[in-house]
């Protein structure tokens, strides 16, 4: 007899059986690494079986510690380390911050896995007393925002991220999922409260004040205090933050802008899900699309002719609408073969046109979705301007007055997709604002 | 030094210092109820200190066992118990049902208790493993929905609810609560999972669609058939459901009818709040003002007089208009007051307008909640003429031609409200729907 697994039985097995960790917390280095890694059966299989392994640490930003290790006598054999450090790395050892956000990376990359295995590193080894995971060296990928800084088109990414979106986002909703096991997901993922407390602060609130952290060109001063006194931007801002805060819509990556994504020409990865929280669907699909919104406007500076600006730009807009269509048709065809959630049960609607019926209420769940995702879009635009993170693709433009340029019409592009977001029926006026408008 | 406490703290150290409860269950009878309470002194000293003691058991409908016990010495002195059965009584043991909501029954009623005691059942005792709960007798008090019936006013009603309703939803929301605490305390509830389901088949699915268990009056039997039929409807229901599905606004009762108060000319005390999840602010505040709705249809036929009618009618709208009234108006006040939540920073507002900015936006926000009360209110109406569970303000009506007349008005202004909420700006509205609806 078959026992059907259901989707998240494993990590809510092992969050039951789940006991108090007493073995010990040890940052490791790159002397400490090789040794660790050896009594691990699975890495030592990947690393083909060797004990002499090159270590090399490598920073991932903010948050942890990165060790990339390769065996020494064929390096193509290689995996990451990834572990949590009990504080905000860049801050140092003052702003403390609890290893347990790598609980909820090892679960959402355990879900991601049973969803879309194609799309996330592969994970070799997970330490909860280390707060640490082995997993996949993507070393035939590189970082999509620093791909986008540089021109490159990846004809493949839409599809592939479209994918990711409709498949994670419809699996773990309640369009999906059964009533019980919906919420017993979002109670495991309730407590991951710090990391969506970075995102309350530094993506729905400070920017927007006066806050001591807050950077931004002092050549856009003017726009910047026009924006933290525009009170209908503000309400609709708190709005936003208001849906972050009380939606449990689906469980989304958290933090998924161009930087969480690594690929070529051929592969796509979505990696760093430690910001993993039940929210709106529209968070995770707003920081793609509002991401490569923020290369548009980065690209009105970078290119170094009209032709080419005009056609990056293009493959831009063309990426932002086939990223949507993708989502949006693969999340309804998943909607009408695998309509097993509590939300729309078939049955309901047998009486009143019964697969049309219910066409009718997921075209408006959609349009609710895309207004949700200019809005959420908006905000990561607008915060990588004013606030404590900005973004590589206008961070690296060196001349104040030319960055000007593309972090003014960042601004007013963020700003209109949060105050026209309600008006919007289809992606084609995502990209008509985005192409219509004019510098703040 | 004193230490602060914090809302919720006493229910979020009870669960994380809870064990498996390794003592037995057993349902209690009037023969064995004397001798468990004689080993609680809390609950003697509520008795008087006497061992002789009346016990009666009264059925409290569905759901559990209840008890009346006295001190044979002084009557006057007595408890109520209220125990789970492991099974929906009114389905006999065929239907099983954890008795874990006795759980739940008792942190919102902790929670109720650090907010608002002077509305609420004193709790004496609770026992984890027998799944019951010692409180207060209110033997002064109505159930609400009979008074109703008889044509009974209660004045001070609407200010007791509408109190009830702006602090139990405001101090379990973002805007008071910090957003860790938050998003702990709906950690603790989102376990509620099987009565949130019986909501979720009963309120928002079956009633609208072909299932066994649903009855309703043959005399109208062609407006159950259009309601079945009614795309934009069920679209709109839908919707509703997915609030009820995806959204943690407050801890709401979950369970709020005319059934759930107990009252007389002085006090008001709310029960039974088994159902207690994070969801939609509307649900509460629709479940008392849809119900208020039903009795103003059920004295279309129990009134003798056009007089009588009129003035009863008139009563309740107004009930309706001051619940509704005293709610937004001491939620707007303890959100000035106390906006100490993560949700609208007050320094966040600083620069466009402060208070007065913020206030643009409390107004918006009331005005969901609002349009949310009209939708669920809505479906609380209708469900209660086409499901399993109808009320008793219209069911004691014996004649079905006559039962009929209140039914249809009472599926007209519910389809109303939830076909023309997002038009609704005032409470005004909700009034003109319920004076101007003739019946479906």
């Amino acid at each position: 007899m078959t026992i059907l697994r259901q989707l998240g039985d494993a990590i809510l097995e092992e969050a039951a059986s789940a006991q108090q960790d007493t073995r010990a917390y040890v940052p490791l280095t790159v002397d400490t690494v090789p040794a660790y890694l050896t009594a691990l059966p699975a890495v030592m299989e990947i690393l083909g079986g060797s004990t002499h392994l090159d270590c090399v640490e490598i920073g991932d930003g903010n948050l942890n510690l990165v060790f990339i290790v390769r065996a020494q006598d064929d390096p193509a054999k290689s995996v990451i380390i990834k572990q949590a450090l009990p504080y905000l790395r860049c801050a140092g050892d003052g702003w403390p911050l609890s290893r347990e956000r790598m609980e909820y990376e090892h679960m959402a990359l355990a879900l991601e896995a049973e969803i879309v295995p194609e799309l996330v590193p592969a994970v070799y080894h997970y330490d909860r007393a280390m707060s640490l995971i082995v997993m996949e060296n993507l070393d035939r990928h590189v970082i999509m925002r620093k791909g986008l800084v540089e021109g490159i088109t990846y004809p493949r990414f839409p599809g592939h991220m479209g994918h990711f979106l409709a498949h994670t986002l419809f699996h773990t909703s309640d369009l999906y999922l059964a009533s019980a096991r919906k919420k017993r997901l979002v109670g495991l993922f309730s407590r991951n409260v710090e990391l969506c407390k970075i995102t309350e602060d530094f993506v729905f609130t400070n920017p927007y004040m006066e806050s001591a952290e807050n950077r931004w060109n002092p050549e856009i001063d003017d726009v910047v205090q026009r924006i933290r006194a525009h009170t209908r931007l503000k309400c609709e801002i708190a709005a936003l933050k208001d849906g972050f805060l009380t939606r449990t819509q689906s469980l989304v990556h958290g933090d998924l802008h161009t930087g969480s994504v690594m690929l070529n020409q051929e592969d796509t990865r979505i990696i760093d899900p430690e910001f993993a929280f039940f929210g709106p669907m529209g968070f995770d699909i707003g920081a793609v699309l509002g991401n490569l919104a923020l290369a548009y406007c980065a690209h009105e500076v970078h290119s170094t002719t009209d032709d080419a600006r005009a056609a990056y730009q293009g493959w831009l807009l063309e990426t932002i609408r086939e990223t949507w269509d993708t989502f949006a048709g693969e999340f309804l065809r998943l909607w009408r073969e695998k309509n097993e959630g509590e939300a729309t049960r078939p049955a309901f609607f047998a009486q009143c046109g019964g697969e049309d019926g219910l066409d009718i209420y997921r075209r408006q769940y959609l349009t609710g979705v895309l207004r949700d995702t200019l809005g959420y879009a908006g905000c990561k635009m607008m915060r990588r301007q004013l606030g404590i993170a900005h973004v590589y693709d206008i961070d690296c433009i060196a001349d104040p007055k030319r960055r000007a340029v593309a972090e003014r019409l960042a601004l007013a592009i963020g700003a209109r997709f949060v105050l026209e977001r309600q008006y919007v029926q289809s992606i084609d006026e995502m990209l008509a604002i985005i192409k219509t408008t004019k510098e703040l």
